[in-house]
C-alpha cells in the first residue's frame, strides 16, 4: 500500500490548529497533537489525529463531554503516594499527560504513585502514555472507562459496559531494543471492526458479538453490541474498570456520554486510573549470575521465547517496527484518503493544504 | 453429591499437624491451615488442604521448593511505600498473608503499599487473600508466577509461561453482600483440567492446549501443554507475571520449581507482587445523588446487571454461595473421598481420623 510522508512539524501545525480553533489552550492543543503523533508514529491507525478529532466532535467539546480549557482540581486528602483529581472534562490527552506526569514524580519518592482521576474525558490510547512511562524507565499501568456501553455482560443480554481497556508498560528497552506495552480493549472486536466487516461482507469472529436479542451472531449486519474476550475472565476484566471508575466517583455506565436527560442528578464522565512504579521499588537485587535487572528481564524474555518460540511476537513489538518505519522515512505515513482528511481539516483551520504531490511516497 | 461436615477445628488440628509434621514452625502451620480452610469454605477444591500438602511434598518441602522455618528478609529501600522482601523459600501461604498485611499497613499511611517478593514458594489460591483484603475494605491487586512453564505463548509451540494466575480483590460487601473476587489463570484451563477430561473421556475446548509438536488439539490424551486465554491477550496478562517476576528477581520460566541441574547458577523460585490501595484515596467524593463510595458501587453494579442481565453472576458470588451453603450447615463439606484423604493424613501425623459415621452429611 503506498502511504505519504508527512513530517511531524508539519502533522501537529494541522492538529494543533484544529484544537485550538475547537477553544482549547495553547498546552491543550499541543498535549493533544503529542499523543496523536505518538499514534501515527507507531502505527496506530485507530486513535490517529483524525478519529481524535472525530471522537472530540462527537462525544467531547461538540457534546458536553469535554470542556476545552478546564481547569483540573487536585481534591485534598490524607494519602500522600495516591492522587485524588476532579479534571473537570478537561481534554483526555491533555489530563493523560499530566496524570502521568505525577505519577512519576510520586513513583520517584514514594516506589509507586497512583492518579485517579473523576470527570474525566477519554483518553483516547492508553498504550500511548504507558510507552512513555515505560520508556522512560518506569513499569506502569492504566484504565479507563470507555465512552459508551457497548459489551454484554457474560452471560447477559444487554450492553451495559464499555469497552474499557487495559494498559501496561514495561521498562524493557535495554533488554529487547522497545518497551513492552500491552494494551487492549476488554471486548474481542471493537464497534469500529464491525462496521470494517459489514464494508468487507466478512463475519465475525465467533463469540465476538451478540444480535438485539442478546444470541450470539456471526453476521455483522445483526450486530447490536459485543462480548467481552475470554468468557467469563474478559467480563472480570471489564468490570475492574467500571469498580475501579465506581470507588473514584464514576456513575452508570449505560449513561456515560450520553448527554440526554441530564437533570437527573447522574454524573456522565468517564474516570482514569494511573499508576507507575519504580522498578528500583520492586528490585531484591539478587538477580541470578550477576545479571543486573535490565539483563535478568532479557533472560527471561529469551526463555520464553526460546525453544520453538521463536517466532512469537512480544506486545509492543509491532509497534515499535511501525516507529523504525517512520524514523526510517523520516516523517508519519498516512494513506491517500487520511491525507485528504487532513487537508479537509486544514482549510476548516485556515492552514495551507498538504501539496500531496510533493510529499514523499513509500510502498509497504 | 453427598458431602460430610466437619468443623474447622477438626479440619485445622489435621492440617496443621500434617505441616509441623515435616517440619514447619507453629505459626506457618496455623497460616497453612488458615488458607485452607478458607478454600474449603469458599468451595474452591482445587486448593484444598489435601492439594496444599500434596504441592508441598511434590514441589515443596519434599523437593527443594520450600524451607520450614525460613525467615523472610526485607530487602534495604529508599522508596517508603514499595517493601521488596527475599522470602528465602518460605511457605506460600505464611509469605503471603505477611505480605498482605504489610501491604494493608502500607495503604493505611500512603494510600497504596506494594509488597514485592522474590524467592518465594507457590501460595495456592491469590484469590484467598484478596477476598481477606476486600472483606476489611480494601481494593488489592496480586499476581505470582506459577510453579511449573505449562502454557505456550501466543503462536508458539513449547511451554514457555506458566498458567500465571492473576487476581483481584473489590470492597463490595455493603453493595453486594459479598466482596467482588476476579481470580483465574491465563490458560484456557488448568492441567488438572486435561487430566480431568482424559478420565471423563472429554475433548478438551478448542483452543485450550496442543499436542507435542504444538499443534492445537481438543484430545486430552495428545495434549502436552496448555494455551493462554484470548489469544494475545491472554498471553499478554501471562507475560507480566514474568516480567513483574523478572523485575523482582526471579530467573527463567522453564527451569522454575525444576531442581535438577542446580549448579547452574540460575534461581527456581516464584516471586509474588501484592498491592492494596486504600479506598478513600481513590475517592474523589463527587458521588452522583449523594449517594457515598458503597452505593455508588452499588448504582453501577445495578446498571450493568440491570436490563435483562439479572442472570449474570458476579466474579465471587459463586464462592460467596459457598460460603453460606458452609456457614447454614456448620462446616467445611468434603466429599466421601476427600474425608477419606484427611483420614490418612490423620493417620500419618499421629491424629485420630474423623469417624466418618459420626459426621452430619448433606446433599447438595
Amino acid at each position: 500500500m503506498k502511504y505519504f510522508v508527512v513530517s511531524e512539524n508539519d502533522h501537529n501545525e494541522i492538529v494543533s490548529a484544529a484544537y485550538l480553533k475547537r477553544g482549547y489552550l495553547v498546552d491543550e492543543a499541543n498535549e493533544a497533537a503529542r499523543l496523536c503523533t505518538e499514534a501515527s508514529r507507531h502505527g496506530i491507525r485507530t486513535h490517529n489525529a483524525i478519529k481524535a478529532l472525530h471522537l472530540d466532535e462527537m462525544l467531547g467539546s461538540g457534546s458536553k463531554g469535554c470542556v476545552p480549557g478546564a481547569e483540573i482540581i487536585e481534591k485534598p486528602s490524607r494519602f500522600p503516594a495516591v492522587k485524588i483529581w476532579d479534571a473537570q472534562q478537561k481534554l483526555g490527552q491533555a489530563t493523560g499527560y499530566r496524570a502521568l506526569e505525577k505519577c512519576i514524580q510520586l513513583a520517584d519518592e514514594y516506589g509507586v504513585g497512583i492518579v485517579a482521576v473523576d470527570n474525566a474525558f477519554h483518553y483516547l490510547w492508553g498504550g500511548g502514555y504507558m510507552l512513555e512511562a515505560a520508556r522512560r524507565g518506569y513499569f506502569a499501568y492504566t484504565n479507563c472507562t470507555a465512552a459508551l456501553a457497548e459489551v454484554v455482560p457474560f452471560q447477559g443480554k444487554f450492553p451495559t459496559l464499555g469497552t474499557n481497556p487495559h494498559s501496561w508498560g514495561f521498562p524493557t528497552a535495554d533488554a529487547v531494543g522497545f518497551p513492552i506495552v500491552i494494551d487492549w480493549a476488554t471486548s474481542v472486536v471493537a464497534m469500529g471492526r464491525v462496521e470494517q466487516f459489514k464494508r468487507e461482507g466478512m463475519t465475525l469472529p465467533p463469540d465476538a458479538a451478540v444480535d438485539k436479542d442478546g444470541n450470539v451472531t456471526q453476521n455483522p449486519f445483526e450486530a447490536a453490541a459485543l462480548l467481552p474476550f475470554g468468557s467469563h475472565k474478559g467480563y472480570g476484566l471489564s468490570l475492574i474498570n467500571e469498580l475501579v471508575a465506581g470507588l473514584i466517583g464514576g456513575s452508570l455506565p449505560t449513561i456515560r456520554n450520553r448527554w440526554i436527560d441530564e437533570d437527573d442528578g447522574e454524573k456522565r464522565g468517564a474516570c482514569f486510573f494511573f499508576q507507575v512504579i519504580h522498578p528500583e521499588a520492586i528490585s531484591s537485587g539478587l538477580f541470578a549470575k550477576g545479571r543486573d535487572q535490565s539483563g535478568n528481564i532479557k533472560a527471561v524474555i529469551d526463555d520464553i521465547l526460546g525453544h520453538g518460540n521463536e517466532k512469537c511476537l512480544l506486545p509492543g513489538q509491532l509497534e515499535s517496527n511501525a516507529a523504525k518505519l517512520t524514523e526510517e522515512h523520516g516523517g508519519l505515513l498516512f494513506s491517500e484518503a487520511e491525507v485528504k482528511e487532513f487537508n479537509e481539516l486544514a482549510q476548516e483551520c485556515g492552514k495551507a493544504p498538504w501539496e500531496q504531490s510533493l510529499l514523499k511516497t513509500v510502498s509497504i
